[in-house]
């Protein structure tokens, strides 16, 4: 069975399904049935999110989503305050300030970021930073493993002593410094700096459009990830000149505006849910992914790592925004 | 010091470097400099690079080697027939006889795949393989992983038994059950299927675009990887139907053909050059990847992941094209 989108939004993790024969014809064939599964096999990926409750899913809190707006659409961000709080007020503040309206992302390079800011060359010439925002912040690469939430992978990492969720973010942690900090898997995102561990002030975002560049977990402050849109990043044109950067001003990707949802009005803010992390439900599709078992896969790998965990999106059903009685 | 693609061409695996803040003239400030490295500092990748010998790298073998050319450019696909012999003969014989001049690419998911064939839903449509293609094929999802070249990587890998490099492909090997297989990185080319095991027959190629979908490996049969050009297939539009199936015809990338290098004239072919991965040099650029010794980096991962290895294309220099004597 092919897993189909077809009640969900497209999402920052692509719900990777199997790679079938093209033709539509063939595809129709195998849409989800209806009937119920046979009792011994487990449940795939869909069932799962089709059997979810309610108390499954979250809502995106207004006060820590970024929405970017592109000529092209809406990228929404979830801001992760308990990783990295000084960036995250920072992005706050720029977003409230306006910082980024007109500027434009100014770098694509395959395989691995997309990134957005001030292209200046001239540091005189550089957009001053909004009231609130701050030009000087700590660096904020890892916080102390205590009192996160967090649902363990059972899978090893080479990467890290431990990996996970914590709150819908794919976290590393290490028990022996008390670190936990946010890997960089597609979607993430984080800020980017020059060669001194604290130059970044949040101004400067870039997002993981590749194979995940874990080397950089440790070394960066990250503030969220693509919730949607991602397409949107990691579709774009690579640059042309060194690290992928544009190399003619007109080929930057106009930003219209970077805002907070919270400081829009409810009636023009997504009406999104993210998929809890700390729920048996969750579990059950870490292990349907662990080892497919459809009639696709011939072996399942009985492994999966942590940047290959879906997390699914999805609009806030009409029941749950118009709750009855 | 940050890399710099000056002497390289863009890579399918991308040269994944520091996220650096953008400003252009920060970066021309840390261009690598001339001088010798200190002795007690490993050397970083571009210095490898810049110290490599003519027998570090090998040409491409027109004969296993495949051009994709869209309306864009040219997509270079090294073939594997050591991995996939039925498969890679077959895809051959459709180059040879046309079979996809005039196709399409006809899906695109992010963070996923990348695929292309006919896209007639209808059977009877569908366009009739060349003379000299087998319409059925073995499945070749493993080999025997004797007698292959193969350098292992230090570190372990939750997919495979041992993962390491044979012959420029990414792969994962097990002596208990006597496998190897190429794996599903960035990059990889593989023949789509049906459920069945044997019901591809190299007609329906498809391209890794996003984090490595290694739950795939074992499960398809590999036919090489790209070696050039990989964005021209990673920066596409999403198709947004199911499975990123472009949902209309005038949304399709138009194949201009594909062939193989030994069918055109010698002048008409790439001259291209790849890194290879049995040397001292690709031991030391692993090293040098697993970890960072540069100034932007803080903590050095100590560990790499199979995916996570650049493997460096370059134009053949001028001597090596026109040795002297």
């Amino acid at each position: 069975m092919r897993f189909r989108p077809a009640t969900l939004l497209p999402a920052a993790f692509a719900f990777a399904c199997t790679v079938c024969a093209t033709a539509p014809a063939a595809l129709a064939q195998t849409a989800p049935a209806q009937s119920a599964p046979a009792a011994s096999k487990p449940r795939t990926m869909q069932e799962i999110l089709d059997a979810s409750k309610p108390s499954d899913w979250r809502a995106l809190d207004p006060a820590r989503t970024l929405y970017l707006d592109l000529d092209a659409g809406r990228v929404v961000i979830e801001l992760a305050p308990a990783f990295a709080p000084a960036h995250v007020a920072n992005v706050r503040a720029l977003a409230r300030g306006g910082y980024w309206n007109g500027l434009s992302i100014n770098r694509v390079q395959d395989n691995f970021v997309t990134q957005w800011g001030d292209p200046s060359e001239d540091e005189k010439a550089r957009r001053p930073l909004p009231k609130g925002a701050k030009a000087k912040l700590p660096a904020e690469f890892t916080r102390s493993e205590r009192n996160i939430p967090f649902t363990p992978l059972p899978d090893a990492d080479g990467w890290a002593r431990q990996v996970g969720f914590s709150d819908g973010f794919p976290v590393g942690v290490d028990t022996r410094d008390d670190t936990a900090w946010i890997a960089h898997c597609y979607g993430a995102v984080g800020a980017g700096r020059g060669n001194d561990a604290d130059s970044s002030d949040g101004s400067e975002l870039y997002v993981v459009i590749g194979q995940s560049p874990r080397q950089l977990d440790r070394n960066m402050s990250m503030v969220g990830r693509v919730v949607q849109g991602m397409e949107l990043l990691s579709a774009l044109p690579r640059g042309t000149g060194p690290l992928g950067f544009y190399e003619r001003p007109e080929q930057r990707v106009a930003i219209r505006s970077a805002r907070m949802a919270s400081d829009l009005k409810p009636a023009e803010r997504l009406n999104l849910q993210v998929l809890r992390t700390d729920t048996p439900l969750f579990t059950e599709l870490v292990e349907a992914r662990r080892n497919r078992r459809d009639d696709f896969y011939k072996r399942p790998a009985g492994h999966i790592d942590l940047c290959n965990v879906p997390l699914p999106v999805r609009e806030a059903p009409a029941a749950a925004a118009k709750p009855k009685r």
